[in-house]
């Protein structure tokens, strides 16, 4: 199918598709603040209208509501993610230009929100439109679901994944993170690590004591550190009881896809400003890790004073938060069991382990409609091939959105960022020839999805024939 | 000597006494809000020279002042310490009188500062004017310094046993902590635990990061755990190599003792809230680790996000503060060192070890001339036996300052506290009775000192004349 006639859309509207991103970037939707998030809600809405969405809004129990938006029809359809709050501003001193001002400097788009994700939203939005415009209806159904909690841990779309799991079944889910790498090539993400956020806590006294009963007063600290150092060795390997046992073997396919992820170890090392990294690894053993390696983190541990003065107390409580991200085919639930069963035997039963907060893993195969529509459009827009990441090492609700039916709605991610876009930091930014090049490989990923579509029902066709036949 | 006219002159001003007490205990000297000190330190000057000290008032930088007050003269001196500030009032609710009112109820005198220790500073004024009144001039010298940063960890008075030793140079020393027990049995202390206060810090990359690169970006939270988990055994034993061979073994004299000492472990279980203590101990072996042995506290962890709010990052940096409690005969230079070689041995050499305070121990034996005047005085004051501890678990500045002289100054410590006195807590209160029984007591102390005092002069007198003799 010639692209002539769309692309040439896309380049006429490529001004007016910036102008739209640019009013939305300039709408402030930081979602920890709270507020303006109705009225970037509804805009949201309003711009699928003008494209001919369908739309619904889903206002659950306090949360920010999810703005859900139906194109096209067909035997296929197909649930794309994205989010219209931003993170955090951070210190505004750091930031070259005003972060809600959306302005265009050397043909970037600075603006919080600019890269994640409004500028997925709205070049997706446009690849809709310009498909309409040049190609006519389209040939499957897409439904787009946005949500204004991304930065919350998106509470409402954990429960509208409960409640309204129908609307969520789907062939295939686009999700909306991804960028170009340093050198250039578009990252293709077949899925997300889950993650199981526990607390552990030791109890001693009701309260922080005089450190002069340290001799004889059990030090919840102490316990802590001892039940914890039983968890990871020092080597950085977790030891929990039966835990490797859980971690499924790394799919051949999977493995051929590994073998084009570099790190940049180099800059990487620099920008984080360590010597080394975990057991000296490098290379393709480095890169594996990162993206098939359970982690176990300790992100936080509290207990007794450390304020500044000199203050020698015997705390009465110890806490630490660890993360696991999860691979297959590890769930919270069974990092917990294992954790606990692990403690328990160890004679640390006083250490209590509450669960925080879960997501399940996402993770599809090369193989899968998205994939193949994601990778094959790729080669069509993209200078270099594009990279695919087996498992994007973060993790978010995409496993739980996915895990509405049984298998799990196979998922793929890209976007319009790149290297130096800045999501999470001071200067977001994207360069406007990305977003433009992005709604140009949409418009591709639609077409291919709809081919897929076609030849699928061909197979299931001849299925059925077969099947007719066999009733002979 | 008969005491009757002194216990009469006391029993006579013990009104006075008292008004002088409250007068002061008016005035609040909180060192950590740092305001009225100037004044206070003024007053106990004037309460000095009352009694007819001859005074000096040391200004040491931006400190509060020590106040120096000599009285009497003769061939044995002995340093009385006190201090006039007092702790923070903490939550003002939980008092049932103002803190500073200074109002007597039942029998007992409530203000923050009366048990800890502007109390025993009054009782041992007015036993000095109690002797001079009814015996005349003290035939040994006393000297009282008293500062106003014991709730500051005592920086000036450090400050003040190097730049004037010679100023602490003495036969012995009189500290005032001290209480009765729940048992009614005055509690003397042949000495106070040193201190050796360190910070371990481990790093990791430059700031915290997102937790999905836990499992290839060394985790400095892990790293401190490992290394914390190597100095202290699930058992609460401390197992820094070599650690055990700097601990002197306990006297006889001070076993003796030992045996004397049952810790109220029901009523201390219910306070602390605790179902026991560490490695199950009981009875001697308790009291014991208590009094005698060295102890390892972590006193405080802090590393990543800990407060509200999920948040999964791996940190960039871990720190610890560990408080070792030092008896007879470590030194903080001496675990530090053990700790710095034990790491590095554990290939731990990427944690920081920081001394950020420390104080050495002082312990008297109780053949000193202060404990057998402390000792020999409770007999005719208090109708128990005093309990003596060879040593008390907390710490302070006690050792420095008997730290002067090689050997150090002998120290005893006691006071006109009881158990229900809350010297740290709301409603901190002395008996009334207690109070005029502490200047009765400090009366015999001061005259046990001279008898004492003029026993070792007649001593030395016949080792003169054996010398003189040998040169026959």
């Amino acid at each position: 199918m010639p692209f002539t006639r769309f692309d040439r859309y896309v380049d006429r509207h490529a001004n007016a598709f910036v102008e739209r991103l640019q009013a939305l970037c300039r709408m402030p939707s930081v979602a920890a603040r709270g507020t303006g998030m109705r009225a970037v809600a509804e805009t949201v809405e309003q711009l699928m209208q003008r494209v001919g969405a369908g739309t619904r809004t889903f206002k659950l129990g306090s949360g920010f509501p999810i703005v859900f938006g139906e194109f096209g029809a067909g035997t296929h359809c197909f649930v794309v993610y994205g989010h219209y709050d931003v993170q955090p501003v951070g210190s505004l001193s750091e930031w070259a230009v005003g972060p809600f001002a959306a302005s265009v400097l050397d043909d970037k788009l600075y603006a919080r929100g600019a890269s994640n994700s409004k500028g997925d939203l709205v070049a997706r939005l446009a690849a809709v439109e310009a498909y309409q415009k040049t190609f006519g209806k389209l040939p499957i159904c897409l439904r787009f679901v946005v949500e204004g909690e991304d930065g919350l841990g998106s509470p409402s779309l954990y429960r509208f994944t409960r409640e309204h799991a129908e609307m969520l079944r789907a062939d295939g889910c686009i999700w909306d993170d991804g960028y170009k790498d340093t050198k250039e090539r578009l990252v293709i993400s077949l899925g997300f690590k889950g993650i199981s956020f526990v607390e552990l806590r030791a109890h001693g006294a009701r309260t922080d004591l005089h450190s002069k009963w340290g001799g004889i007063v059990p030090n919840p600290a102490w316990r802590l550190v001892q039940a914890l150092a039983t968890v990871v060795s020092p080597k950085g390997v977790i030891t929990i009881d039966g835990f490797t046992s859980h971690v499924a073997p790394i799919a051949p396919e999977d493995n051929q896809s590994l073998k084009l992820i570099e790190l940049d170890e180099a800059g990487l090392k620099r920008e984080f400003k360590i010597g080394g990294w975990v057991r000296g690894m490098s290379g393709r053993a480095l890169a594996k890790e990162l993206i098939f390696g359970p982690t176990c983190t300790i992100c936080g541990i509290h207990t007794g004073h450390t304020e500044a003065g000199a203050k020698t107390v015997l705390p009465g409580m110890a806490v630490a938060r660890l993360d696991f991200r999860l691979v297959p085919d590890l769930t919270s639930h069974i990092v917990i069991k294992l954790l606990r069963h692990h403690l328990d035997v160890r004679d640390f039963k006083d250490i209590e382990v509450i669960e925080l907060a879960s997501a399940p893993y996402a993770k599809s195969s090369i193989n899968s409609v998205v994939a193949r529509a994601a990778t094959n459009a790729a080669v069509e827009v993209y200078e270099a091939p594009a990279l695919v990441y087996p498992l994007d090492p973060a993790s978010g609700p995409v496993g739980a959105v996915c895990g509405v039916s049984a298998p799990p709605v196979p998922v793929v991610s890209f976007g319009i960022s790149y290297a130096g876009s800045n999501p999470h930091a001071p200067n977001e930014n994207i360069r406007l020839d990305d977003f433009t090049q992005g709604v140009k490989y949409f418009g591709r990923v639609i077409h291919h999805l709809a081919q897929i579509a076609k030849e699928d029902n061909r197979e299931r066709q001849n299925i059925e024939n077969v099947v007719t036949l066999g009733k002979i």
